[in-house]
C-alpha cells in the first residue's frame, strides 16, 4: 500500500506550519491513469463527491422525465447547497410538485450556511428545515425516484431500491465492487471505492454523451446540468460554484466532506479524484485547484484560483501572516 | 528529521475514513523525554498553548502585582476564550482598571465562539469589539506589563520592550533558541520552537513552586490561576475548560491553533506538547486526552475525556455513523 503524499503546505511567516497528505488520481476515458499522487488504489468514501453519480438512476429510470425536472433540478440532484432561498425555493417546490413535505426527506435538519439566511434565521428565532440540509436536493431526486419506483418511505436504507439503484450504478462506473459502505451525514448510504475507482467514474461522466447508452446520456446531462448551473451545485462564494464560473464550461466540480474532490473534464476527456488523508477542506480545494491549473484547464491568476491555491492567512487585524499553497508535488 | 505519527482515526462504518498524524513529547522537570511520538525535534509554532509563557514577564517583573492583578486576571492572561460575558465583562473591566479602553487594545475585533452571545450581537445588528478577541486576556496583561515598563502604544512590534521579555522568557524555558516567529491571529509575534522544547517549557511550569526564583515563582502563579478558573481559560463546552475540570487539580491545559496542545502535570513533575501535522483541533483534542488517560491523570470514564478521546460522529438525523479515536500507538 502506497503511502499518502504531501500534497498542501500551510506557511506562517518562514515555517511550514502544517501540512496535508492526500491521494489524487486523473485518468482518462479508458480507466488509464494519467498521473497520480500517493495511493490510486486508496479505499475511500466519495461522500457528497458522488452525488451525480447517484442522480444516474434518477435520470436514466425515466423518473426525471415523468416528473418534469429541468436542468435547475438536476444541478440540485448533484449539489451540496447553503441553503440560501435559490437553493431551499427550489427545493420547497420541488416536493410540492411531487405532492410531498419537508417531512416526506429523511436528511435531517441542517443549520443553512449561506450567512444571510442563517443570521436571519437566527434573528427570526427559527429552526433550520430539511429542506436546508445541503443534501436535500439529493433527497429530492431520491423520492422523485421511489415514486417511480413504487418503493417505500424509508428510502435511505440500504435494501431499498432506490439506494440498491445508487449501489449497481456507483459500482458500474467506478469499475468495481464496493467492498463496504458507511451512513453520510444525511443518513443516506455512501458506498466506498478507491480513489481510481471515483476518477474512473468521473472520467466516464466526461465522456459522456459521445454516442453512449441510457447511462451515458444520464451521465452527460447531469455533468451538463451542473455546469448550466453552478450556483445550484454549492452557492455564492463556495470552490465548486466559483471554480466552475472560472472553468467556463470545461469541466464540473464537486466537492465531498473529509477531504475529498472530484472533477469530470469533458474537453480533456479525463476524470479526476482526490482525497486529503486528514479530512481538511481547506486542502482538498487547494490541491483541485492546483490540478485544474496543472492540467491547463483552468486560469493560474483567476481570483477564485488564487483563493483557493494561494489564500493568504490573514490576522484579526487584516495583515497577512503567511499562505496556504501546493505542494512542490503539484507544482 | 523523523516523521510525523499516527495519532489520531477517524472511522465511518468500517472503514478508517481519515486519519490524523502528528508529533508529542512527555518529559519531566530535567528535560528528559519520558515518551514521545512522532518527531521531538519539529519545530513548530506554539501559537496560543503559549500564552502562560507570554505572561510571565507580567508576574515576574512585579507589574501584575502593581495592577491589583487577581488570580482571575492570570487566567484571563493564559486563556483563548470564547467571547462570553464572564469573559469579556472582565476585560472591559481590567482595562478599565489601566485607565484604558479597547481601543487600546492591538488584538483585532473577533465574533465571539460563545454561541448565546454571538446570536445575541447577530439579533442586535452588533460587531464584535477587540474584547471580543480570544486573545483579549493575554493582550490586557501586555497592556499590563506596558505601562510597568514605559514601552509605545504598539505592544505587539518584534522589538517592543514586551515582545522582547516575552522572547527571553520563552527562549529561557523552552530551553533554546526560537528559530524564528511567525504573526499569530492576534498580530503578537509566536516563537517557533521545538515539540520537546515546548514540553519542557510546560514540564517547568509543572515543577515551579518547589523553592524556585522570580521565574519559578510566576510559572507556579499562572498555572495555579488556570487551574483555579478553568472557564476563564477557554469557557463552558470548551476541550481546556472541561478537561481541567475532569483533571481536578492535577494539571493545567491549553490548546494552541493549527492542532497544538500543551498540558503542566504538577503531581507527575511533567510536562506534554504535541503537534498535529495538519493543525486540526479534533486530533489534538483526542490526542492529549489520550495521552493523559495513558499518563494515569485523567479519568478513562469520564464525559469529558470520551467528549474527545471516542466522540461519536453523528448524521443530522442523530444517528451515530462513526467515531474519533486515538491510534493504537497511543493506547
Amino acid at each position: 500500500m502506497k503511502e499518502a503524499e504531501a500534497l498542501v503546505e500551510v506557511w506562517r511567516g518562514e515555517l511550514l506550519e502544517s501540512s496535508h497528505l492526500g491521494h489524487a488520481v486523473v485518468c482518462d476515458s479508458t480507466g488509464a491513469i494519467v498521473e497520480a499522487w500517493g495511493d490510486p488504489d486508496r479505499i475511500i468514501y466519495p461522500r457528497s463527491s458522488a452525488k451525480m453519480i447517484q442522480g444516474l438512476p434518477l435520470v436514466e429510470s425515466g423518473a426525471a422525465d415523468a416528473a418534469g425536472l429541468t436542468t435547475e433540478h438536476l444541478a440540485l440532484a448533484c449539489a451540496s447547497h447553503q441553503g440560501a432561498p435559490e437553493h431551499t425555493e427550489r427545493v420547497e417546490r420541488w416536493l410540492s410538485d411531487l405532492g410531498m413535505t419537508d417531512a416526506d426527506l429523511r436528511c435531517g435538519e441542517e443549520f443553512p450556511r449561506d450567512e444571510e439566511t442563517g443570521h436571519a434565521m437566527i434573528r427570526a428565532h427559527g429552526q433550520p428545515c430539511q429542506w436546508h440540509n445541503n443534501c436535500s436536493g439529493k433527497h429530492s431526486g431520491f423520492l422523485t425516484l421511489n415514486r417511480h419506483l413504487g418503493g417505500g418511505t424509508e428510502y435511505v436504507e440500504i435494501d431499498h431500491p432506490v439506494q440498491k439503484a445508487a449501489r449497481e450504478a456507483f459500482e458500474e462506473v467506478t469499475g468495481m465492487d464496493s467492498p463496504c459502505y458507511g451512513i453520510d451525514g444525511c443518513a443516506a448510504p455512501n458506498f466506498a471505492t478507491s480513489v481510481h475507482g471515483l476518477a474512473r467514474a468521473m472520467a466516464r461522466f466526461a465522456a459522456a454523451g459521445q454516442g453512449g447508452g441510457g447511462r451515458d446520456a444520464a451521465a452527460a446531462r447531469l455533468r451538463d446540468a451542473m455546469m448550466a448551473h453552478p450556483s445550484l451545485v454549492a452557492g455564492e462564494g463556495r470552490a465548486c460554484t466559483e471554480l466552475m464560473r472560472a472553468l467556463d464550461g470545461r469541466g464540473a466540480l464537486k466537492t465531498g466532506a473529509e477531504g475529498v474532490f472530484v472533477g469530470i473534464l469533458p474537453e480533456l476527456g479525463m476524470g479526476l479524484a482526490l482525497k486529503i488523508a486528514d479530512g481538511a477542506t481547506r486542502a482538498s480545494e487547494c490541491a483541485l485547484a492546483a490540478i485544474l491549473v496543472r492540467l491547463g484547464v483552468l486560469d493560474r491568476n483567476h481570483p477564485a484560483t488564487i483563493k483557493r491555491m494561494n489564500p493568504p492567512i490573514p490576522n484579526r487585524r487584516g495583515m497577512t501572516t503567511g499562505e496556504i499553497r501546493p505542494a512542490p508535488a503539484l507544482v
